[in-house]
């Protein structure tokens, strides 16, 4: 059930049996010379997707914009600074509670925007605190690829090569999503350095092409739909635990 | 060209010969009891797609929730601060500009939007004015429903009932984006009352089902198809103004 | 009655039997080489006191300096950022209704304020929208010269060279206000050239003596009187719409 | 020379020979059963009005609201937040140094304002210091009460009950500015309590009527008078030692 | 008491008897060749730990790093902006508040540091006014140098030449507390200068070696020793008004 | 070499040889019946102190309060907002990157701060991005505890006890640290359960004590001083590769 294509009647029905509902949040950031800039997006989205076939649950719309900072050296990135990433997810969350949400699962396609993330969960707990009012909210943040059916198959096709940016596993991912549009790019070298960054043109200075330590060009879509289909398992598994385990 | 599918290569040889983008903003309220919450959202993402196959032109990412406090009444609607809204327009902008992107043309599908968006072209433009310096950015906000071509519709087939929320207009378009998901609801009274509103209890108040002076039951995809069309005639001519007049 | 000349116990005294204050807000900006930088505070300024002739209202203190970023090229134009003014309008709008106040109008001189007045009544309502808390404030805001009245006027005297910065209308009623101060200038060309705006530097560059599309040497005083009563008459009307209708 | 009622080619002018500019600043909060809202406001308006006279200098609009939170528990009291305050004031300088404005003189009537108006002032510097930008703005704090001829005055008249709020002192000068808007009232105690306060629950249990220390009741238009030249006399020495000693 | 060292029982028990608390706030800035960086953090710090000797108080941990936007262009001074000074604070007494303290009492070592904390002293009480909710907390700030009996030790060994900035009284208490690391330094002249300062560029140009009219060369350990018992008297006869004179 | 004790010509002798700095960052947080309050700021800062000792480097002084809003229920905790913090981490940043320190290395003792700080990290490379200036600085962030040589440690004594807060390490250290306040408590239950939290409301639910999965009664000086020793060699090393490995 995506909220985007619901009416707030089917909504308020909704509400009447259950409190939860999945966020998918991503970036709009450079991911190579082969991967889609939308990639962090398009992955928890198309994974949400997945979630709501076999589970009853509200998506919300995917967050497209992410913490990017470090990949504005290249054309078409977008960033939010954190401190408006932390006040937009402020007003989600404060949005969703107000109408009686109490378990928003943040399912998230950027390391880059972990911090943040968490930083605004804080935020949001730290009001309460603060103001000797509890709150009756439960948020959760969860990366697609943390789970270990795809950690399975990123260890079967890209063994060492995976890296930590443009990596062969969300490109999959990303290409399964929209066939359409693959890209092929030659790479060089095919795997990519790896090192630390800092602002956006250290980062490039490390990262001539934007990737890090994968081999962008081992993606497939085939390979793109094994991993959507563990990721949404991954996924399932770790939100049944959220919205049952937490009172 | 969609900057979601697009790798940054592609991105910086689009910057070589053209420096305009166009960024659909939206909004994800209710949208009385056969709208989609997402209608705001829809509309423009798919007269900006339409653009997009006649004109070579770069589309961001929707951004996908707006200032909708007034209906936060309704479950599933939400919103964005009008403070917050202009720290994300602003780094957005920012993230533009610093590609060398100068002419940014937002295609909005919410009136509630439309002082929050000036309000952060205003702080964008004060920053540089109060800094002594000059900014090269072009940045233009049309409401795809604002056009001639649109409005003839409109009146052709919603004559004093299209109203100002839940249209029949904005409806059409959205069902024809996603026919799959259109709705049927029983509205009562047909025509929606018509009043001012202040914060989301007041709105309630005034509007019982979330329409405003609407009947939004005359929407169809038939309708939604000819809207599509002179949508997209009409935002492409004032698209195309706002990137040849201005040096 | 003005707020600045009242005691508290007279304030006190006024609000046992109406909730009402009228709030001129306007801007210090310059308006061309004959009309005054505080030309939009003067106006709604002197048309509030007008009114107060008639109807028993509490005026408040004019809030002198607006949202004049555009202007800033021209020497000693002042301007608040867009969101030092919201932060503005809600620390004065939170102090009235602390009082008791239920009927806020805000009576502007300046277009460029009108985006982020409009923002703040959302920042404002936003909050109660998103703490469940209704709010019991009716926030108005109306231009002194979009009423009928003043539309007479000016088609009578300036027609087709009124223009819209630096008008012999705005300019006619501050001379009015204060006929000591009246100023004469070679205009040259007589009526200004017309064109859309970004930055100050910007707009210095396509208004090179700050006017736009306006024939200010048609200003007098005795237009301004004219101006005067009918901007009375106005924002009278509206004004008594505006706290009869809304409960 | 007043800002309000000059031109942008007459401030033009006038920044060819001299950068200083005076800014009164003041508030709109009680002043007791016989004092004017405005009387913070209205006193440095006509200390201002009254150097002008003697003094070639440019007169910047009042910023009327302050600091006044400890207030609002009496009828039309209004505040900005301190952290509002900073913000204005530091647009208000942006602004006017942009134009080369060196010597920016704040001339104040409200006590309450003095920490807020010196961390805006930290403020701005800080931004320079921590940014590696040497500043050429000087911004000097004045409190028109401050200095010697009106202290001898205020001994000679109202010694002992000129209190610390709701002065005979502040009071005279701002009848002599208004002697139509003159009022009366009983006042019982004669001479107000002292005491501190923190909120303004806290400052109306202390200070029922509103005055600290004072008898208003003293507060006549002729010591106004003589008041007012002494404020002026003082004033205008300060002034003069600010422009000429730095540099 | 040192909260620092205690464990969250034990200030559960403190809380049944008494809700007192002492805040130490310092800086981090230069103080001339021969004082410590740390001099206005040390010297409330040891004076803190002086009073909690003879009598029962809690001590809060010294806030080290404040207001010295001034001192920056000196290697090792660091600086919060006055805004960001008003959070931390802010967020503190609201910590405090929370747990039931009523009185908190800031010991200040920097004289920079005063406008700051009353604003944001006065931002905690505006929260309170404008919301209608009255507050219970007593806030207070004094300078451990202000008392008579420091005042006193000053006059007798450093008169004329204590100056206002590395004092030799601030430096011999801070050289009391920490006899290893006194350091001594050739000054040249003797006694600096006087001025007043602008950002850290006109600081510096003003007071070269960074001292403000003091001879650092007379600080010594013995006078360091007769100010700390000087200061703690001064301080705890304070203290004590503060705790019992307000209800 | 302490900053606190240090003068600013020390500093700048400093300055001519290193660019780097170590601050150590801590919370002041409740850490169970027998832990100190300030565990986390007294941990990172002699683990500093031993640094120091080895290695020349500059130590600024710990900022002792961080983000622990899941601890104010129990009385003494204190916290700052995480957006508060992140903007006490850029002005201190900023403050050390203007006087020439390139790598600042923040020495942390409290897991809560860990989101807060590299999101801050972040807010700073974003300033340096999106306004395409190049950053000279490097920041690096590390948990005194997650070295190997103290987690050999902690699997020798603590096993499977340890827990996450209020661990017998972390108060073993505290104690080595300050052995004269030493404290004893009877823990019901031996060792705390663990979960996850949310706000302080629902920590204090979890954990009634404030400690979580630990045994603190394992804790003693013995072990602290071996814990000393080996958390300087693990930090050393962390902290040699910083400096040498970045140019």
């Amino acid at each position: 059930m995506q909220l985007n294509l619901s009416t707030w009647c089917e909504v308020k029905d909704y509400l009447k049996t259950q409190k939860d509902i999945i966020i998918p949040i991503g970036s709009m950031e450079q991911h190579g010379p082969m991967g889609f800039i939308g990639t962090d997006s398009i992955c928890p989205e198309i994974v949400a997707s997945g979630i709501s076939k076999t589970q009853n649950v509200l998506i919300a719309p995917t967050i497209p914009v992410g913490m990017s900072q470090h990949h504005l050296a290249f054309p078409g990135s977008l960033t939010l600074r954190p401190t408006t990433m932390i006040a937009v997810i402020k007003d989600i969350i404060l949005s969703l509670t107000g109408h009686g949400f109490t378990h928003l699962f943040f399912l998230n396609g950027h390391g880059g925007n972990v911090a943040s993330i968490k930083t605004a969960f804080s935020e949001i707990y730290a009001e309460h605190s603060l103001s000797n009012k509890p709150s009756s909210v439960h948020l959760d943040l969860y990366n697609w690829y943390d789970g270990k059916r795809v950690e399975e198959i990123e260890n079967k096709y890209f063994k060492d090569v995976n890296g930590s940016h443009a990596t062969p596993s969300e490109i999959s991912l990303s290409f399964y999503a929209h066939p359409d549009a693959v890209k092929k790019a030659e790479l060089s070298p095919r795997v990519a350095p790896t090192n630390q960054f800092r602002d956006c043109f250290d980062f490039q200075n490390n990262f001539p092409d934007g990737r890090i330590g994968s081999d962008s060009s081992l993606a497939s879509i085939a390979v793109g739909k094994e991993l959507f289909e563990a990721a949404v398992q991954d996924a399932l598994e770790i939100y049944k635990q959220f919205i049952n385990n937490k009172p």
